[in-house]
C-alpha cells in the first residue's frame, strides 16, 4: 500500500482539526482509499499545542528546512494564515518537490500566481479547496465539474462571522455591536473582527472563486467592498416585511469582457435558496450557461469542516500522480482587456425620513422617474420615534442613476433625509 | 495543444445536449482548458436527429465496431439509456482502450462493478457524474472532496419528475393524476412514468450514491421503494399546516455495519433546506463526521444540465493522464457483513378517520403509548365531508412499532380507519 507523508505547518484551529481527522481516520483511509496517510512532521511554536493534540513531540520540526529535507514528507499542509512566513514556507516546500495543500485565502488570493508557477516548475501539486467556504467543495466543483460552462455569475455567502451576526440581528432585532460582542464571547468572531466584518475575508475568497469561474484574474483590490458595521436592525426588519433577507453577499458577474465583483450587504428575496443560509453556514450560488443554477451549501468554518476540505485535498493529491494545474489564468494582475464595471446593475432599497406633509412622496417619485429609476415597492409609515419614513425599492437600475437621485434629494432642501441605501440582489 | 476525440452513442435529449455544448464551446475550451475537444463520431439510428443537430453525416458511424477501431476517438460518451445494447457498447469501448463517460444510471447501478473492472483492466477511465442529479456535481464531491469523511447519511431529492408533480400538487392542491397528465403534456413526465413515479429511477441513483458514500455496495434491489402514485393532496395540505413539506426522498444511512436505504414519500420540516427544492430541481444533503452537513442543489435533468455533467467528465478525462478508479467497493453483490435494516427509525404522520364520539382519541393515544410510540403533534378536526379526522405525528420510533399500533387499531372494531401513513424525515 502506498504510504504518503504529511507535514502540517501551524497547529491552530484548522491545523489541529486536520491532525485530528488524519489521526482518527488512518485505518479508514487504508481500507477504503488504499493509501496510508501518515503525519510525519509538524511545525508549531507553541509546544503546549503539540501536547494538547497528543502529537509525539519527536515529530515536531524546528524549522521549515527540516521539513523540506525530510524524504518521508510528500505533502506540506500550510494552515498558518497570513502572508509571511507562510509564503516563504510554501515556496520552499514546492521547490523541494513537495505538494502543497493550503487553507490560506489571503496568501492564495495575493500570491496564487507565484505559487502555481513554482508548483508547475517543480512538478508538485497545489491544492486550495479549504481557502473558500470551509467544507463546501466549491473549488473542485468550479475547476473539475462545472468547467464545461461559461459562468455568468457567482453569488456567495462566504464569511461565517458576518452571516452569524446578520442572522442573529435578523432573529432578535439586536444591534450590530451587541451581537458582535456576543459573537466574540462565543468564539464566532475574532477579537479584531475587521477582516471579517469589513468584507476583506470575503473579498479574498471572491477573488479566488471568480478568477476560476471567469478564467481571468480578479484581483481583490479591484473588488468593491463594503462591510456590515453600519447595518441597522431597523432596515433588516423593514426588509423582512417587504419579502427580503439581509446577507453579506459576494457577487461576481461576467459578460464578455465586463466584470462586476463586489462584497456588500444586500437584500435577497426571502424565497431565494441563499436566504435560508443561516448562522455560520456558507453557500455559493453559480449560474452557468449549460448547468443553469447550482448551489453548494455547508459549514463555512470550524476545525473539522475546514479540516475536511484539507483532507479531501490530501487524499486527492495522494491518489493521483499527475497534477493538472488550474487552467484559469492566475496572473499577477488583471488582464488589460477586462473592464471592471463600477456602475453596478442592481435594485436598491432606500429609506428616507421625510417631513409629514403633502406632496413629499410625489416629489421623491418624480425625481426617481426623471432619472429613469423605476419603483418596485413603496412603504410609508411613522416609525417608533414618530418620524415619517418612506421606503422605496427600485427595479433593477444603475448605481450611478441612484446616486444622482440621492444627490438631487439632498439638494432639494427639507424634502427628505436619506437614512439607508442597500442593494437588492436579484 | 492536445486534441481529444469524442464519440457520442445516442443523440437523444442528453446526447443532443452534449453535442450542442461541445460544439458551441470548442474555442472556449481551447482557450481556457488548453484542450481541443472534437466530436469525431456519433452513433444514432435516426438520421433526422443527425440533421436536426447540424452534425456532418460523414461522422455518423454505422456500428460500435467503427467507433472502437477509430484511432481518433479517445472518449466514448454513452447516453443511450437502458441495459442493452448500452452495456455491450460500453464494454467494447473500454476493451478498445477508450475511456467512457456515461449518464446511464440503470446500467451503472446494475453493472458498475463489471464496467469498472474492465476499465481498470484496459487502463481506461470511466466517469459517471451524469448518472445522478443532472448538473449537480455530487459524485465528484463524494469521490474526491468529501472522501475524508465517514458519511452517516445521504438524503436526496433525485428525481425531477416526481419533485415537479409533488411541488405542483402542493401549490395547487390538485390530484396526483391531474398533475401527472399535465406534466406529461409539458414533457416533464414520460408517457410511461413508472420508472419515475414508482421510485425505480431514484433507487438506481441512491444505489450509486450510497455505494460511494458508505464504501460498500448497496444493490438497488435491497432498497425499500415506495412511489408517489397514492399521495393525496389532503395529506400535503395537513402536512403544510403542521410545518412539513412532502417530497420523494431517497435516504441512505450507515452506522457500523447497519445500512438503511429507502426511497419513499416523506414529510420534511418546511424550514429544512431540502423543503425549498422545488419543481425539477434536485438536491443531495450529506452528513459527514468532519464536514457536518453539506447540500448540493441544481437542475436534476434536461439536455444542458445533464450535458454539463457529461462535458465536465469529458474535460476531466481529457486533461488527466492517470485514472484513479472509484475507491469504493463496487462489487456485484452486497457485502455479507452488511445488515440492511428494515425496521426503519423514523417519525410517522398518521391520518385516521374516526367516529365523532368521546374517548376515541384517548384509545388511540393509549395504543400508541402501549407500543412505546410517543406523540409529537396531534390535530383533530372535521374534514370537508363532515368526517372527524385525527392526525398524529409521532416522535422518532421504529417502523415495526408503528405497524403494530396500526394492526391493533384495525383490530379494535369501530375505533378508527387509517387513511394515510407517511414517514417524517428528521
Amino acid at each position: 500500500m502506498k504510504k504518503v507523508g504529511v507535514a502540517i505547518l501551524g497547529l491552530g484551529v484548522v491545523g489541529g482539526g486536520t491532525y485530528k481527522i488524519l489521526n482518527a481516520h488512518r485505518e479508514f483511509y487504508k481500507k477504503n482509499q488504499n493509501v496510508d496517510i501518515v503525519v510525519e512532521s509538524v511545525l508549531e511554536k507553541r509546544a503546549e499545542r503539540i501536547v494538547e493534540l497528543g502529537i509525539d513531540p519527536a515529530i515536531a520540526a524546528n524549522n521549515i528546512e527540516e521539513i523540506c529535507s525530510n524524504p518521508d514528507v510528500d505533502i506540506v499542509v500550510e494552515v498558518m494564515g497570513g502572508i509571511e512566513p507562510a509564503k516563504s514556507f510554501v515556496l520552499a516546500a514546492l521547490r523541494a518537490g513537495k505538494s502543497v495543500v493550503t487553507s490560506n485565502k489571503e496568501l492564495y488570493c495575493k500570491y496564487g500566481h507565484e505559487i502555481e508557477k513554482t508548483a508547475k516548475e517543480y512538478d508538485a501539486g497545489v491544492f486550495y479547496e479549504a481557502t473558500c467556504a470551509g467544507g463546501v467543495p466549491i473549488i473542485r466543483a468550479l475547476l473539475d465539474s462545472l468547467n464545461g460552462n461559461k459562468i455568468s455569475s457567482i453569488t456567495g455567502i462566504i464569511n461565517g462571522t458576518t452571516n452569524y451576526i446578520l442572522t442573529k440581528m435578523s432573529e432578535c432585532g439586536t444591534s450590530y455591536f451587541d451581537v458582535l460582542k456576543e459573537a466574540q464571547t462565543l468564539g464566532f468572531a475574532e477579537a479584531d473582527p475587521t477582516s471579517d466584518v469589513e468584507g476583506f475575508d470575503a473579498a479574498y475568497k471572491l477573488s479566488i472563486l471568480s478568477s476560476i469561474a471567469f478564467h481571468t484574474k480578479i484581483p481583490h483590490e479591484l473588488i468593491y467592498r463594503e462591510g456590515i458595521s453600519s447595518v441597522n436592525p431597523v432596515d433588516i426588519a423593514y426588509g423582512k416585511r417587504l419579502g427580503y433577507t439581509l446577507k453579506l453577499l459576494a457577487i461576481g458577474r461576467c459578460g464578455g469582457n465586463n466584470v462586476e465583483a463586489r462584497v456588500h450587504p444586500a437584500f435577497i428575496s426571502s424565497t431565494h435558496p441563499l436566504a435560508a443560509v443561516n448562522y455560520s453556514f456558507n453557500a455559493v450560488y453559480v449560474s452557468g450557461d449549460s448547468v443553469g443554477e447550482v448551489m453548494l451549501y455547508g459549514k463555512g468554518a470550524g476545525e473539522l469542516p475546514t479540516g475536511s476540505a484539507i483532507v479531501g485535498d490530501i487524499l486527492f493529491c495522494a491518489t493521483h500522480s499527475d497534477f493538472s494545474y488550474s487552467p484559469f489564468k492566475n496572473e499577477e494582475k488583471a488582464d488589460g482587456a477586462v473592464k471592471f464595471v463600477k456602475n453596478f446593475e442592481s435594485a436598491y432599497y432606500i429609506r428616507f425620513v421625510v417631513a409629514d406633509k403633502a406632496g413629499v412622496l410625489a416629489k421623491i417619485t418624480s425625481l426617481l422617474g426623471k432619472n429613469s429609476v423605476s419603483v418596485n415597492k413603496i412603504l410609508q409609515e411613522k416609525n417608533d420615534d414618530g418620524d415619517m419614513e418612506i421606503i422605496v425599492v427600485t427595479h433593477s437600475t444603475h448605481e450611478f442613476s441612484v446616486n444622482k437621485v440621492l444627490e438631487e434629494i439632498a439638494a432639494a432642501q427639507d424634502l427628505a433625509l436619506v437614512k439607508t441605501v442597500i442593494r437588492v440582489a436579484e
